[in-house]
């Protein structure tokens, strides 16, 4: 129970490995010593079996290797009034996860962090509203004496902005990972459920310490063999994996196939209105829930880019989603249900078809439709996690429907982990964005997504796990800031970006100030940097098919995707206006969608994505968008040298595992972005036939 | 032994299955009874026995089939005197095919077939220098009466013109084909050689109907499994399917691995100058001739995308190949050396490197340092079988070094046997193509592929295959002539490409005219037709990276293999000039590289393959190259739909099982090409900004 082998069931002793819970030693030897002496003994009010043996094994671990302590649980306060002690209190009823989890009420995941002196004594009080707010208060501790807060300023009470707080795996039963740049799946090898979770359990741990209480665990397009978990067979081994992630306070979904009561169930239809189908997916609820007494629900990617749905039967999704629902709820199980939803058949040549409408003309008509257990999960923007799109005007169009953001930390279109890109700074913007769907400075997307704008039921954010088998999680060691990222923000999107990234650069590689804010800086930097030297003005898709690393600026112009920039030698851009083009800009409340429409009105950023221009159009930047094109692309090449500089100079600060790690994926980096640069301007160049003002090299 | 299912061991009744192998019966009474009266008795000079089991049984099966005659085999010329009859000679002391097939003589293919009919007797004679010589005189014979032949026209004397008639099989152990386009692998299946080979043994008999007498069956990019063919513990599974084909006259080749050596061998270099190395080298042609006495030989890829060679030891390809060589000699072996070498690592932005020229760089240098029973197997152009190339100038350019030329019948980048793309026209003019490389009219390439314009020892040709587990072997039904029309052709390079589609069509589909004339009209314009609507004036690879279907015109614009068009608003093509350009239009002989050299003389077809002109220049037939581009798409895509009307009219006249499969791949093609046109057209029209002269549709 005391030491941190127990908890990091792996590769103890990697610094890779153990991400941002390296719980490194308080410099301050004032503050060590505070510490100590407040954790070698813990009060637990009502005994320590009243708490989740994963907050007593963290606390043990923490407290051991920042401090070199073990503490002492006990059940009543020391008599002997020898110094300081802390104080662990949960005001629940409740003893299993299972009704508790289902609630997804926020202040469930409560918790209160406070430091009392009195006369009589002295101690800091960890209060908890449930088994979850106590592991969440104790990482919240353990990460604010990483990160050095005294023990007196402790006076916080927390609670989640979001209820539900989910990771999506896109892992495939196979072990290969849909959009994962991080090794195999650490959940499935040879087709089948790992029989080793030793490295599912220390990935729940690195969720839970950033408050995640939701988890998918099989990829969206949902193969023959994820068909069949839910199945009597299948459940059992489910069922492993669901008990790790419930020591997390962490609740199990499923994605489904929608054609299962085919695939597996032995019917001729999975129409949605078919009274046998429905009880089959009665019966199927009713035997997950025997095995999984807490099991989430059901994750859904229906009638998109191939895969089965009530489209088939000539129903709609609200019929289909509501007959999960239906199966769902005496268990009080949600159906989280993708929009992404678009025709992935179209016709490059037909310019009356956009699929960045899709998502809203598809379901904005079914609002208030769906069952109150039913969530709709919508991606960020109106594409697919490009490096720049505007919010989905899906937020704030539907005000009687359960609505769930969906935000992909696996950088499948931003450099797939081998180039940094810190995206919590785009998350941030995306929650911040006023869809003026409420009264002035009331609409922003971070309340409709936490449910308050609207008083939803159900709400919060999913987002694509970017893990896998690699030492380091993620690829790139520096893109575990944006598993950290995600959680954090979502727990809170008050929080700020650069926040965040100082945080997470601090509980990582410990507190000399040099790394701290060197790195913070490649973070807050690497977003832009990375749109500077690819696609421009929020146009997009400039990648190679399929693979969607490197540049293909045609890559997606003639395809059936609907991912078109429409560059020829006058111009470039796509007109999604009202007046002249697919009036994708009217899909936005006033003024934004004025904002939109109007050239002059509209940011540069996205210029592209609303407006077709000429290449000599001059931007509020003062540029023409040629040149714009030249600038960034010199500059962001340059920008992304830097990184690698700016890394380097890290060299002895960082250890050399950790240094090589990166640097090995800057110099990647750096060298694909002159790639990135060169056929940009080069194709720009033999396309509009201007020169660079600066009369740099552009290959011809 | 009397019935054709002893034969054609797998679906019999299928039409889609026998290929050109139909044996239909002949329309005309008189020839069948003809027939009938000569082959119900079989002389065979020295008993049934002296003749290969399959020549036999092929002669039984046709005789039942086309005849519904049972030949009665004999040793004696029958004293009754009674009727004609069909007798059969083997000049040959040889037994065994061993020493026999090694010698890759023509002479020893030759065989005569004679109508003798003096006042004593009646009768067809069959004389063959093999074994081998026998089966194809049998095949022949077959054919013959198919095509409605009379047995008193017969008075030929065949030998084929090149000495290795060699298919290469793409094959790999897990099942999958490289560029397979027909279904998965007949050789292996779940990683290991079929166990069932009755379909390995249907496809031994349609080679050797064509006069094939070589196969490698494994992919020249050589995985972990077929690595180890060659050990003690591969070779008997190798062995099964060496006896297959020996029974057709065809020797076995096995595509190596160059670090085989530290792959299997447990050395740690495979240098070709280290003794250890070439010992281990010597050893594993023996262990192989122990098992296979008739081994054929190696097929090599090495130093070629990323395929290890002799150039990781600072050694070139001579002492790669020689190594091998060295220890084949004794076993009479063969090392098929392929020339396909070049950077797969280029720079685009580095325009003084030329794909075109690699071949000829790397191997010209070393002209007269290889062993006498090595063979550089050279493809056909200088890239990689684009819809039109010219000639490689490696061909006539090496005067003392064994050659084979390398066709691809697969068609990877014409269409991949979903678009219909007889290929016969475009071997025909490679094999036609005088290189200048002696006098006036004696330097065509089948006079170097052959042999004998140098006095070569070995040589020929060598095909990719294009058949898989399809019902009709090759996806395409249509597409079965290209591998019939290969081994026609190469047997003798004078027959016509049209003469050999009506061969094959009135084979496949029996004597109705109408059917064998569109079908022939149809297979002859379907080169043209596929280069019209994809890669104009010989520039190429426009076409999806990888997957090398459909349309993409910066597809490999950018990329690192080489191949490039320099598209830009003025202008397209690659300079490769010796004045301004790359200097591959040196590597010619004159008068032809002052042919490609000028722009004037440059033929169109590949105008752009040598030279970067302007939209506006204006080419031997008149028009600009912009508005040539323009009409070859709207004409082509005209004209695929003309090939699916072609066909749609034979409905009734050809069995609707084929009729079917073809109309489908028609349909797509149809379909398909009009995608090709107006991405192309689109393409260069924004590129360009020049209008059509007609005012037709492009897509902006």
């Amino acid at each position: 129970m005391n030491s941190s082998e127990q908890i990091i069931t792996g590769r103890t002793e990697s610094t890779l490995y153990k991400a941002w819970l390296q719980y490194s030693e308080p410099d301050s030897s004032e503050l060590r010593n505070l510490y100590k002496g407040m954790l070698e003994r813990v009060v637990v009010e009502g005994g320590v079996s009243r708490i989740p043996p994963a907050a007593v094994r963290e606390l043990s671990a923490g407290a051991d290797t920042m401090l070199g302590v073990t503490p002492e649980f006990m059940d009543q306060i020391p008599t002997n009034g020898e110094g300081p002690y802390l104080w662990i209190c949960l005001h629940s009823e409740e003893n299993g996860y299972g009704a508790d989890r289902r609630k997804w009420e926020t202040r469930r995941d409560a918790y209160s962090l406070k430091y009392v002196l009195s006369a009589k004594e002295e101690r800091l009080e960890l209060i908890a509203a449930s088994k979850a707010g106590v592991i969440y208060g104790i990482f919240h501790l353990l990460r604010g004496i990483s990160l050095g807060f005294k023990p007196a300023q402790w006076a916080i009470e927390e609670h989640p902005v979001n209820q539900l707080r989910m990771i999506n795996q896109w892992d495939n039963a196979d072990g290969t990972i849909e959009r994962g740049y991080s090794g195999r799946s650490i959940f499935y090898k040879d087709g089948e459920i790992s029989k080793d979770l030793d490295r599912v359990r220390d990935y729940a741990r690195l969720l839970a310490s950033v408050g995640i209480n939701a988890i998918s665990i099989n990829n969206v397009n949902v193969h023959e063999v994820e068909t069949g978990f839910i199945t009597e067979e299948g459940l059992p081994e489910v069922t492993r994996v669901a008990e790790v992630f419930r020591d997390y306070g962490i609740a199990l979904f499923l994605s489904i196939n929608f054609a299962a009561p085919i695939a597996v169930g032995g019917l001729d239809t999975a129409d949605p209105l078919d009274a046998g189908v429905r009880e089959w997916w009665k019966e199927t609820s009713e035997r997950i829930y025997r095995h999984i007494p807490d099991f989430g629900g059901f994750v859904v990617k229906a009638d998109s880019e191939h895969r089965p749905g009530p489209f088939a039967y000539g129903r709609d999704h609200a019929d289909g989603a509501n007959m999960l629902a239906d199966s769902l709820e005496p268990y009080g199980g949600l159906v989280v249900w993708r929009c992404f939803v678009y025709n992935c058949m179209q016709d490059w040549r037909d310019r009356s078809t956009d699929r960045a409408r899709a998502a809203y003309d598809h379901f904005k008509p079914l609002d208030g439709k769906f069952k109150d257990n039913v969530l709709l999960q919508i991606k960020n923007g109106p594409m697919d996690f490009q490096v720049r799109e505007p919010v989905s005007p899906l937020f704030g169009a539907m005000r009687a429907t359960n609505q769930v953001i969906e935000f992909q930390i696996a950088q499948e279109y931003t450099g797939q982990q081998r180039h940094l890109c810190y995206l919590v700074p785009q998350w941030k913007q995306v929650l911040d964005f006023d869809t003026h769907a409420a009264e002035e400075g009331k609409g922003q997307v971070n309340r409709i997504v936490s449910g308050s704008l609207f008083g939803m039921k159900y709400s919060g954010a999913a987002a694509v796990s970017n893990i896998g088998e690699d030492e380091c999680w993620t690829g790139h060691p520096l893109a575990q800031a944006n598993l950290y990222g995600y959680g954090r923000l979502i727990w809170n999107p008050g929080l700020s970006a650069e926040g965040i990234a100082q945080e997470w650069a601090k509980l990582t590689f410990g507190s000399d100030r040099e790394v701290i804010d060197k790195v913070t800086d490649m973070l807050m930097a690497s977003w832009p940097i990375y749109e500077s030297y690819t696609a421009p003005l929020g146009v997009g898709w400039m990648v190679v098919p399929h693979y969607h690393y490197g540049p293909d600026v045609d890559g997606y112009e003639y395809s059936r995707w609907g991912t078109y920039h429409f560059a020829d030698r006058e111009g470039i851009g796509v007109d999604r206006t009202m007046a002249t083009g697919t009036g994708y800009a009217g899909q936005y409340f006033s003024p934004n969608r004025e904002m939109y429409e109007s050239l002059e009105d509209c940011p540069d950023e996205l210029l592209l994505f609303f407006h077709h221009v000429p290449y000599g159009h001059v931007l509020h930047s003062g540029k023409t968008v040629i040149q714009h094109i030249y600038d960034t692309h010199f500059s962001g090449a340059e920008s992304a040298d830097g990184l690698r500089e700016s890394w380097a100079s890290l060299q002895g600060r960082v250890d050399a595992v950790r240094h090589k790690a990166a640097a090995d994926r800057f110099a990647e980096q750096a060298e694909h972005a002159k790639h990135w640069r060169d056929v940009i301007n080069t194709y720009f160049y033999r396309k509009s036939g201007v020169p660079d003002e600066h009369g740099r090299t552009i290959y011809f």
